[in-house]
């Protein structure tokens, strides 16, 4: 066993509090990681609180991982002791399923596993990154490339490819137009990714508050969704928008800004039922489609796309016990754009 | 002008009476269509009882026309005399949008022209083809394949390419599975156009009651959806659903059976929005989609497979005195599986 110190809530309304906690012993083809930077994301807002139903207490939060390998297991080829490594939103799956075989663990037929308040397939709770140590099979390692901080490619492995599977599933690229709903964590890096793969990139955002970093991180175009023009001007603009809110909108009303086969892709999970009508997706022959993350071989092609556009998050780094206060901050939407602890602080 | 006879109402809660219509006088591009059939569409009933709200009296529905020219304008290659032609449910558009550009005339951008209930370009209300006679344009006229008999493919001129060009455009074919809701006049000829392309096909239907009949028609599988165990088995299994139900239905249950990438596409146009939660959408990179019948140059590819393949609507054929009782028969889901009129009754 390797013990760890993390921060853990132990209920809904708990506030994070240091313990320490048993990672598993070293398998074959486990890798035992040194983190360094874990990212704040909003499911672990939703997770600590148990705003999903589903939290199993003490949970220690964290999916966005970076560090160093501090040792190996007999059998483990891909990582050294010394490599800079990442962890995303899960850390195994069956394996076997047409998911899995298709590098789509993410949509694994057998329920793949998440980083914290999983489930493995040991029996054991899985608890997250919110802490100085993890053990993780070498398949879920992902390698962070030279010349990407570990601190901003932290929150890539969770908000990076969340953003980057949609947007390189449907094609954005040269001569194609997308709009990115929402400028916060999710929002920031999307723009970054979609102009690096030469798409014309329009961010609608709320207010025009964070226009001028829009328009430093890639945006060609930002329009304020306050503004009812807003949405008749820009009328079948659109081959793809990608929505990272997660309180529901009007759906209808984004969905008429699709050109002919156009996507509009959720990302934000809101808490209530989206209602179309059927009339928006017919018209233009639109589609409303889900993403999840992406998979293994998907978020390594992330980074090392990220490594070479220079592409990291835009973060806010914090000490361990200022998570609390973190968290009514992205709550408020008060951050630019992503909180990183700096877990040497734990 | 051409005088031709006509049925149409006057009002939403009239019958239908015998009447007669002026067509305009055949100008350089135009064919006059001596009618035979005019297939009953769920859009016909909808209109003449002003259910979306919209409708100019008096109306002559019908936007399923088979018949042959009796006249070519002085300027029209594309059709003889004699030659057997088809309507669908547009006769005109801008012919300029990129929509219209790219043959995909249904979309345009500024607004294609109905073939009835619409104000044409010239201003006047266009009228169906509840008719002895129309006159359309060339270029929104179809070629009735040899070998195609008129009143088994009156219906395929807004059944038929509702169903095909969805199925086209998500690549219905060997190697995939895919499902259609309802079995009913768009339904069955779906599932008809499905099988030739060589898809797997299942029918999603309340009961077994037309059970014989869907496999007749070429389905692999016949699932009632009444019965819980339908979801729960098919969960996770098809490329592509399409919906021709157009009452609400819980799409959350449906999009459970879309595999990775799957798409269901709405092809009824249910009257109150589509709830549908992210999550169902996120699982497996789900899409939930419209489509709208399709161009011209798709109608007449449309109707060249269905030749080949020997593919016509099951129909009943009535009298235009039997309008207003099909009307109610449609309405009760009596009917197997369009009717027809012979517009030699009018």
């Amino acid at each position: 066993m390797v013990t760890a110190a993390a921060y853990a809530v132990t209920s809904s309304e708990g506030s994070f509090e240091k313990t320490t906690i048993e990672r598993r012993e070293l398998g074959p083809l486990d890798v035992l990681i040194e983190i360094k930077y874990a990212g704040i994301c909003h499911s672990d807002i939703h997770t600590s609180r148990n705003e999903w139903g589903s939290t199993h207490y003490p949970v220690v939060p964290g999916h966005e991982i970076a560090g160093v390998v501090s040792a190996v297991g007999s059998d483990v080829t891909t990582h050294r002791v010394g490599d800079r490594v990442g962890v995303g939103c899960f850390v195994d799956s069956c394996g076997e399923c047409d998911a899995c075989r298709a590098d789509e663990e993410q949509y694994c037929a057998n329920r793949v596993t998440g980083t914290y308040n999983a489930k493995g397939r040991d029996g054991e709770w899985t608890q997250g990154g919110y802490s100085t140590h993890i053990v993780v099979t070498e398949r879920f390692v992902l390698s962070i490339p030279d010349g990407l901080e570990l601190d901003v490619a932290a929150p890539l492995l969770c908000a990076g490819i969340t953003l980057y599977s949609p947007l390189a599933h449907w094609g954005a690229g040269p001569g194609k137009k997308v709009a990115v709903i929402g400028m916060g964590g999710l929002g920031h890096v999307g723009v970054k990714i979609a102009h690096a793969m030469g798409a014309e990139v329009t961010v609608l955002s709320q207010s025009l508050g964070k226009k001028d970093d829009g328009l430093k991180f890639g945006a060609d175009h930002y329009y304020p969704t306050s503004d009812p023009t807003t949405f008749r001007q820009l009328r079948g603009e659109f081959d793809l928008i990608v929505n990272t809110v997660s309180v529901n909108l009007d759906i209808d009303a984004y969905l008429s800004m699709l050109a002919i086969n156009g996507t509009l892709v959720e990302l934000g999970l809101p808490e209530k039922p989206i209602e179309v009508r059927a009339f928006s997706l017919a018209a233009n022959r639109r589609s409303l489609a889900g993403s999840m993350v992406g998979g293994i071989a998907q978020t390594q092609e992330m980074l090392n796309f990220c490594a070479e556009h220079g592409i990291g998050a835009e973060i806010e780094v914090i000490s361990a016990d200022e998570i609390d206060g973190a968290y009514d901050r992205v709550v408020g939407s008060d951050v630019r754009y992503r909180f990183v602890i700096d877990t040497a602080t734990i």
